[in-house]
């Protein structure tokens, strides 16, 4: 019999991790809200499940791969909710980027329901999600570890272990997501100037990568948007979030965050202009004249 | 006879390359308003020169690697500046990173004394000047370019010929810039709200570099951040300047560039709070709380 391993959110990370532990020879339970992601999953030989009480019921493992702390909380504590269907002693794997803070809440109210759980934010996007090479930013309880080590190694290329404590994960996953959020509207910035001083953009895409203004950001989303590649990357609202999440941890303790606070207004303005489910680079658009990333084939 | 080649200012990034044409066989003649760089320089088997004209009077190729457009105008057109003594048909090649405007205007003037000249703004820094691995960003005519092709050999590894025209090469080092010094700022913004969050730093520096918020800069400057070292990276102040022209050159067409200004502000008040001839990761200091770079190994 094959180890039972439980999915709750199947967008494009969470169909990557559950396709990683098919492949890896798990049995793979999963709950969506969306019946043709289910659908998919079942096609791939998944088990679909009626809700994440089944899932919860069926697994001593859970990975929660959802958007945001509010389906994180729906996902665990809801109605038909994970937590209260699971044996004692169970994981949860809680991987939606989150508040520190929100992170240590949820795992009190795990490990008060008998539970244990790992904060465990992910990096690297959707196709190291299909090749089972994220990098996870995790923390909890040595015990947690021990019960999920072959999961973590089905999803995972790298896996930091930062301490005990529920929401040092989620501490460093913030501020790689302000640099990442910082970086993406830099970009932008710089390829809006290039375009204004009618540099060309290839050549200044090729210029940048070997220089020392480069960043994994740049590097990445600017080729995409050179190559007029239509494919999801992370959206223009995911940095409204998670710049909103760096900004309000920051606000707690009254600490300053100039260029966060400048990117996140960007960020904004690009949702409210339209923008939001777009790709993140799609915050060009806040520079005058600037088209769109996935414009570039429609000319 | 070796052939005869010049430089003018031997800072850290001259004395490198001044090194790099003495290594390729060289006879290099060059000129510093420091007496004791000169002294330097000679020991070293170059040839000194009292005064800039003297530097043009005896070479037919002359690098000018001054800091700023004030230093670059004085070398090649003051009193005593080398354009005057220069043979007709020699080659400039203006290094300093400038406003695209002024190195025009640069290339209008040399070519008006029957001269050429190359915009060749560089970057790689220290490391990489000594070894005659910078990389160069050039625009000027293809004749310039003939002359000197074994000199931009013996000090770069890689040269960006970027067009025919003045100050394309500049255009694009001051869009470097302005992601290097964005990129530095958010590498101290991150290391502070760490700081303020209790993340360890080594912890910290371990994840970024391997997940989506890594820069260039970020890889650099923390580490030489984390390691104590206090050996010479470019200065605050330097960011100052160059992040003044990205603005200037942006005003100048009324282009907004909020992340670049948001930057620009943090290095002034460095600037201003005494640490402009600090490292650049000094911008740290603008966080409450956090000391300076190389404050490290004096705990």
């Amino acid at each position: 019999m094959s180890r039972k391993i439980g999915v709750i959110g199947l967008g494009a990370m969470g169909a990557g991790v559950a396709g990683s532990l098919l492949c890896a020879g798990f049995s793979v339970h999963a709950y969506d809200v969306r019946s043709s992601a289910l659908e998919r999953f079942a096609a791939d030989g998944g088990v679909p499940c009626a809700s994440a009480a089944e899932v919860g019921k069926q697994c001593d493992v859970v990975i929660v791969l959802v958007v945001d702390a509010t389906q994180t909380d729906a996902a665990l504590f809801g109605e038909q909710g994970a937590v209260a269907a699971m044996r004692p002693g169970s994981v949860v794997i809680a991987c939606a980027t989150v508040a520190p803070e929100l992170a240590r809440q949820l795992g009190a109210r795990v490990e008060a329901a008998g539970l244990q759980m790992l904060d465990a934010p992910v990096s690297g996007g959707v196709a190291r999600a299909v090749s089972g090479e994220l990098t996870m930013m995790t923390s909890g309880p040595a015990a947690a570890y021990a019960a999920c080590e072959d999961v973590l190694a089905a999803i995972a290329a790298k896996v930091y272990r930062l301490g005990e404590a529920h929401g040092v994960g989620s501490k460093v996953k913030i501020i790689n997501q302000l640099l990442a959020g910082v970086h993406i509207a830099a970009a932008a910035e710089a390829l809006a100037l290039g375009a204004r001083e009618g540099v060309d953009p290839e050549v200044l895409y090729d210029v940048i990568t070997h220089s020392a203004g480069n960043s994994w950001m740049f590097e990445n989303r600017v080729r995409h948007y050179l190559d007029g590649d239509k494919t999801s990357l992370s959206a223009v609202d995911i940095f409204v979030k998670d710049l909103g999440l760096v900004l309000d941890t920051a606000r707690s303790s009254k600490f300053p965050l100039p260029l966060s606070a400048t990117a996140h207004q960007m960020f904004m303005n690009a949702s409210s202009s339209g923008y939001g489910r777009d790709n993140d680079l799609s915050v060009i658009r806040t520079f005058p004249g600037m088209r769109a990333p996935t414009d570039k084939t429609n000319d």
